[in-house]
C-alpha cells in the first residue's frame, strides 16, 4: 500500500478525527497493537486481543466491542498483506487526570506496508536511555513511549536496525520496538517484563517454541551468548548478526526457528530465505 | 466559558483537527501547559515557556513560534478569564518510534472554565500508586501521564481534593496535579524533582518567595510539618486542611503567601477569601 489510511471511532461510531479533548493526545492515555495482516487477516490476533484486555484491566479502561474492531479492521485490509495499527484510549472528557468521566473509548485503525527485514541479520547498539521501573505499567502496550522515542533518537545511522535497552537497574530488558532471546550455556533465555517492557505475542510464541525461560539477563549475558535475536508480532524471528563489535555467524537454531515459524503461520513465509 | 473551544495547528497553519499519525496521539510524544488566563492574558507565561523549551530540548523536538502561540491564545482567550490549555507534539510520521522525520510540530489550544477552590482548605490522601525514576524526563511537562491518571484513578470520593504520590523509592513528590510545600522545624522544603515529578511555574515562585529549599522529603516529614500546602500554576497556593487523619489549622505563614501571590500577581487576588 502507498497510501496510510486512518479511521476514527468513537465507542461504537465511526468519527470524522479524533474528538477534542481525547486522553490518548492529552496523557497517553491508552493501548496501541500492532499487528500482521496475511492476506487481509490478522495474526495473532486473539494474542494481541488478550494484551488489550490486560491492558484495559490495569488502566481500568473500556475496550472497543471486538467483533466491530475485526470487522472494520477487516474492510480496510481489503484482502492485502500490511501492518495494521489500533490505538485504543479512553475516551474523551474527565477534569483534568481523572479518568472517572472518560467511559466511551476512542479507536483508530490504520495500515502501512509491511517492513522488510535486512538480509544477513540485524545490526543493534546499546542504547544509553534507561527504562523506568514501573510495575503498574510493565508488560501492556500502553501508549506512554517517550522512552523507546527518545531510545530510538539516539541514532541516525540506517545500518544499525534497532538498539537494546537496560533497565535503571542495569538488567536488559529489550529492543526499542521488539523482544530479545539470547542462548546461554545450552539454554533460551529472554528478560522478564515484570518491571517494565512489553509481553510480545512473538515472545509467547517462541517462549513455548524453544522452549525458553524468563530471567534477569545482565549486559554480559547478551554479549557472552551463542546466539541472540529479537522478535515480535509484525517481523516474526529476526536474527542479530551484530551487536556493536561483536558478532554472530548464522546460528542454526535460530534459523530452525525460523522455519519453523514460517510453517506453522505462513503469514511468515516471505520472511524466511 | 460553558463550551470548550479547541483549536488545531501544524506549524504555522491552522488545521481543522489533529493530523493522522500524530504522535502525540501514538506515543504521548508531546509537551503541554495548562495556563492560568487573567482577562485574556496568560499569566506567568514566560515560565509555562521556558518549561516547554526545557522540555523540547530534552525530547529534541520543535517548538511552534512563540509569537503565533500568544496571538492565537489571546483570541481564543477573547479578553476572559479561563484556563488556556496548550498541547505541542512533535508532529506526524517518523518510522515507528524514530522521530528522525517529524520536525513540523502539532499543536493544540483549549480554554476552559477556571476551576473553584475549595474554602477551608485541601483535603489530601496518600496515593498507592508510585512514580518511576526517569531522569530522562524529570522536571518537564510531557504528555506521557498514565502514573497521574492511575493515581488519580484510585479515589472517588469528591470530599478528596487531590492525592499525594512517592517515588519508587519512598520519597515524597508531589500531588496529582500540583507541587507540595512543607514546613518543617521552621524551614519551608519542597521536593527535588531531578528523577520525577514536574518543575511547576507557582513551585518556582513559592522557591523564591518564601524561600524554601529542595529537598527529599519522607512520607513523616509530611505529616509531621507544622504547615504544608500544594501549589500550581492555574490555582496558585492551596493550603492543606487535612492528610487522612492528619488535620492542620490554617497556618498564618501560608494565608501570608497566598496574600504576597495576591498583590504581587492580581491574577489571583480571586483565591483570597
Amino acid at each position: 500500500m502507498s497510501e496510510t489510511v486512518v479511521r476514527y471511532f468513537v465507542g461504537d461510531r465511526p468519527a470524522p478525527a479524533l474528538p477534542d479533548l481525547d486522553r490518548g493526545l492529552a496523557y497517553g492515555d491508552g493501548l496501541f497493537e500492532t499487528v500482521r495482516a496475511h492476506r487481509g487477516r490478522m495474526h495473532w490476533w486473539p494474542g494481541h486481543w488478550q494484551r488489550l484486555q490486560r491492558g484495559a484491566a490495569m488502566l481500568r479502561m473500556a475496550l472497543p466491542d471486538e467483533d466491530r474492531v475485526l470487522a472494520e479492521a477487516t474492510q480496510l485490509l481489503d484482502g492485502r498483506d500490511a501492518v495494521l495499527k489500533l490505538i485504543v484510549t479512553r475516551g474523551s472528557g474527565g477534569r483534568g487526570y481523572s479518568p472517572a468521566d472518560a467511559s466511551v473509548p476512542d479507536w483508530t485503525l490504520s495500515s502501512h506496508a509491511l517492513p522488510s527485514s535486512p538480509a544477513g541479520g540485524l545490526h543493534l547498539r546499546w542504547c544509553d536511555t534507561r527504562l523506568a521501573l514501573q510495575p503498574a505499567l510493565a508488560g501492556i502496550k500502553h501508549c506512554n513511549r517517550l522512552e523507546q522515542v527518545l531510545a530510538r533518537g539516539e541514532w541516525n545511522d540506517p545500518a544499525i536496525h534497532d538498539g537494546l535497552l537496560c533497565s535503571s537497574e542495569g538488567d536488559v530488558v529489550c529492543a526499542t520496538a521488539a523482544n530479545v532471546f539470547v542462548l546461554r550455556d545450552g539454554a533460551w533465555l529472554t528478560p522478564r517484563v515484570d518491571r517494565c517492557g512489553v509481553a510480545g505475542v512473538c515472545r509467547a510464541w517462541a517462549l513455548q517454541a524453544l522452549p525458553a525461560r524468563e530471567a534477569r539477563l545482565a549486559v554480559t549475558d547478551v554479549e557472552a551468548a551463542d546466539a541472540v535475536f529479537l522478535c515480535n508480532g509484525v517481523r516474526g524471528i529476526l536474527p542479530v548478526a551484530r551487536l556493536g563489535a561483536r558478532t554472530w555467524q548464522p546460528h542454526p537454531q535460530v534459523v530452525a526457528l525460523q522455519h519453523r515459524l514460517a510453517a506453522e503461520h505462513p503469514a511468515f513465509a516471505t520472511e524466511v530465505s
